[in-house]
């Protein structure tokens, strides 16, 4: 879209998210060329097999079941359905993607959504401890809803990310007291490829019951790779899928892309790409005098601009305006993705 | 796949479906153009609002709500939630998809199907009055769920048809018992390009309160697009449709397939192909002696095959087996799809 | 009530069914005479104690877990929700009470019921095995409702009685595909001291993952005692009954009824004036040469009244009508209850 | 129960909760009287249709619909279910019972409660006016739940109540987004004898879409009233009532006890009697220097006790432990009830 900015055209500029364009070109030419081929449905066929076994490789663990879904949304609320029972509900940071944006998914499968109180996206240790001693210390806890899962997101809605040693607390935790965990990998490459995180696949097939690799928000037109490391305790969880109406019917068009995203490492190569651009942009920003709010070091940036600095650049450039900083400011976030080109990072900093 | 039969090198042929090849060309065209393009989510992008106003249009009315989803037991469970109040269940034929073969999608949303008798997989107009007669004479009928929502499929699953009086009449039931009427068109192009059919798009609309025109089925690589005629009843269907997570982040590849499909009647046109091969298909069978179960106007034709038959021909072509029709004899469905050759149909009858 | 027949002014008789009168005049005195105690809440009070010991012992289970609940649709939802896994659905008689008069409960809390020909209310072993044997072998299998436990009632609603033998092919066959068998005992009482049964409450907690004694329509004002003989398997089973709106606040209530019951056998005594009473009757209406639909040995008999005969008979004497028979005859049910009197029934012979 | 404290033996007081003892006399007779008799079953009978009209009067609302129903949980549950479109959540103070004590039962049912931060139990109308505008200015609340209700209870979980113009205020923000206003009044009787308090069940009546008048707690066996004041709008609430289990099958026996509280003023006058009771109890403490942590003009006092002493008062008294007040001293509630006598009270002061 071009726009007319005091008589320069230019082209408008979007970061308001890391799903605004298709899919990795090779994706694409995967699509294409087996267009006409005629597959067995509901991920039966010989793509997603073969990308089932790449998952388990890259995971390490050669036991886990793997399903392909098609959106976050879905694959949380199957996953947390599956995973619960009647009594029990999932333990979510208040900012959690569960607790707020998931249009009550969760709820309508059954179960509440414990809240606690994040920090910077996360759940600490300490605080999901704090909460879960004080629950079982509680006389009334038979007349309350019964933890039964923690859902963490990684990177979190904040683009902050757990230590290895945290989600290993946090297993620790879950497991003292027999509840499941959960982690909810929507923008999964970008946390995997940070600047410094020691977190790994295989780390977080060790550590959860139940992951999922996103691939809407990395490099896939749509897909989301569930990783069930332990199956033997889910019953029956393709016909879960089902009733959820999570079960795509041209399944292979899920395993085509997970295949194609997992040969060569190209989910980790895109998703560098996203954190490299971004760390730019930051840089960029910082350089010019602008403040963060939170730093991270995944492909979302929280700037804080003035009011009137934000109205201005909004009309060159779209981003997700956060939260009020104070009376005067405002956090916004610029989003990077596996497709962000460095020449649209620098045409970003030449305006701000 | 080639196949080997005593010496003959062949490519093993597939009916089993038609969901079984991705899209039609023009559809992978589209996608691959506008890849890089940056597209606002949701649904909320200009090409979704295109292929409403086309698809408005199409059914004759301006005022409809158009949703894109992307399948058919997501879309069914999603409307069908949103359209019924708590005590109400939803009647359909004991053969209905969602009575079988959706896993309890619509249970899970807490509503009880309602089973009727079917004919040939439709649910005859006086079969559903007397049902509603009976039941509102019924002393008990408080205790009993209360029928909301009649679901019929058009095609239905045994590739049968109503006609447009037959509609007419099941609307005029309804609206007497005032409750909805919906119809699954997982197959819809492929009813509406059926010969001496006299059922359209306008009719559809006129009669019933939700409908889907299917996609996934019809040339798309996936997507459904549920029509709500009259939508001031139904409340928030937005956040429904998240809730359920069937909200596609990049819907924006939904409405760049329906765009596609109801561009110069893409979608009518690569339905009458489907018609026009499964009638060949059909006539060769008749031709070479066989008898057919039911005859239908439709993609689907089911054969009364010899089951010694059946085997042999299970090396050489894959169809889907439907019910024993005797001791001797099974009865199997061939389907046809927008994509199915003249030449595959010739291959297949040289065969039988 | 008194009626005015034609000069004779008699009193109005019931006999619609068990559940009209109050409760058994020593629990009404049990409870008058508590009336001022102080009671903790919720079944954690000593008279509840006294007759979870009580059942156990009388069911020869020492380990069970015995809940209390207030009625029938309550305790079948509950104990059915507790479970069964999402996928799974609970397989009962076409005629079964969760299948018709429930007003949806089960689907409400998210699970399909799965209907069954029934063969006088009961589902007979063959067609269960068929059943299973069937669903089993269906390639689609995983796209429908898993089969996840057998409900049925014992009496049925047709009266009709299990023999031992059947409820342990029924065991066996569950046994077999890992799946509940559950028994809802509304009349419980009544079937126990049938003439000619073989069934007791040691032979059915031997048989059943779950079942209940049911009260309120034997003795007590309210009240189900729902008894889950091996306990491990089934989570948080108060908090899923508070879920359910099914813990009573005063708890003791239900535990000096079933104390009370299950003292010096009153249960059992109270349930044989009902079979006895109910015997009698059926001899007189034989004697009379009326014909009977369903031979029980229960306290719910069905006759075939000539429809004019019914309309007469209505003016005195209220009963159930069950179903049409032909067009000049209908089925009626009389029942008797622990509180029916001899001269009841000998002023309903004199009437007929 | 005696206890023998230091050679003086002594009873043991119970002052935990309001619904410890049974019902008050007059209905333990009515029950008596009528046990014999045979009436309809699931409140069709003459005595739930005089006790309605009585309570229809008494709230000056006489085309409500009326139902009475078990407990509160079920009350709740049942009410919000039937109100809710399937999209929106129910708001309620963190504090709501609904948010914390009822084991999730709103979310079983498939809905959100979203929680606002308490005012001593209360939602205060400026916090609820915030919450809705900025609901409503939030870009992204098409993907959140959807407000359609607001729960208050009256008296709080702490005793504390709304004035008439807070209710009213209420009502006007309620109406003006078009979410219902629903009351759980599990202890109105407390808070409409209260000292002071301008509400009256006719101002409650005009301000609620619907709300229940508590029986439990407050005179009955069990049993709450619901009230739907303007019925128009609720689709089958008897099957709603039946499909959650709710539907008593000797619904007489709550219409006997509501039409026994509903004469002559009886709840009205047995609930001064608590009243006033926990009045002097409060006096009592006060007098003897005990800190009150919130005055409350109800029947729950909460006071503030120092460790060592709460201890040994739990020898001779039990109360309910609230929440730590600092690491010396703790808030526990002492409750009256319409059977409290001025001895227990006088026996309690004599030993604190």
């Amino acid at each position: 879209m071009k726009i007319n900015i005091k008589g320069n055209v230019m082209e408008f500029m979007r970061f308001d998210s890391d799903y605004m364009e298709g899919a990795h070109p090779s994706i694409l030419a995967r699509i294409s060329e087996t267009n006409f081929e005629k597959n067995t449905g509901y991920g039966l066929d010989r793509y997603s097999e073969s990308a089932k076994e790449k998952i388990r490789a890259a995971c390490g663990v050669p036991g886990a079941d793997v399903y392909f879904l098609v959106g976050g949304t879905q694959t949380n609320s199957t996953a947390i359905s599956a995973l619960l029972s009647p009594a029990e509900g999932v333990i979510a940071a208040e900012t959690g993607h569960i607790s707020v944006h998931e249009a009550g998914a969760i709820e309508a499968g059954g179960h509440k959504v414990l809240t606690l109180p994040q920090s910077f996206g996360k759940i600490l240790p300490a605080v999901l401890r704090d909460y879960l001693k004080k629950f079982y210390a509680d006389g009334t806890r038979n007349h309350m809803v019964q933890p039964g899962m923690v859902y963490i997101s990684h990177p979190t809605e904040y683009g902050t990310l757990y230590s290895a040693s945290e989600l290993q607390e946090l297993r620790d935790i879950c497991r003292k007291y027999e509840i499941a965990l959960y982690l909810d990998g929507a923008r999964l490459g970008y946390g995997l490829m940070a600047d410094g995180t020691d977190v790994t696949l295989p780390l977080i097939a060790g550590c959860c019951d139940a992951f999922y690799i996103g691939g809407t928000k990395v490099g896939a037109l749509f897909g989301e790779a569930l990783v069930i490391p332990r199956p033997e305790k889910v019953k029956h969880l393709f016909t879960v899928i089902k009733q959820h109406g999570a079960l795509l019917a041209k399944g292979w068009l899920l395993g085509l892309q997970f295949d194609t995203l997992f040969t060569d490492r190209l989910y980790f190569k895109i998703s560098a790409n996203a954190v490299r651009t971004a760390k730019k942009l930051e840089e960029g920003f910082k350089l010019h005098g602008y403040k963060i709010f939170i730093g991270t070091d995944t492909n979302q940036k929280f700037i804080i601009l003035e009011n009137e600095k934000m109205r201005e650049l909004a009309k060159m450039v779209s981003f997700s305006v956060w939260e009020q900083f104070d009376d005067k400011h405002t956090v916004v976030r610029f989003a990077t993705s596996w497709a962000t080109t460095d020449e649209e990072v620098a045409r970003l900093l030449e305006i701000i």
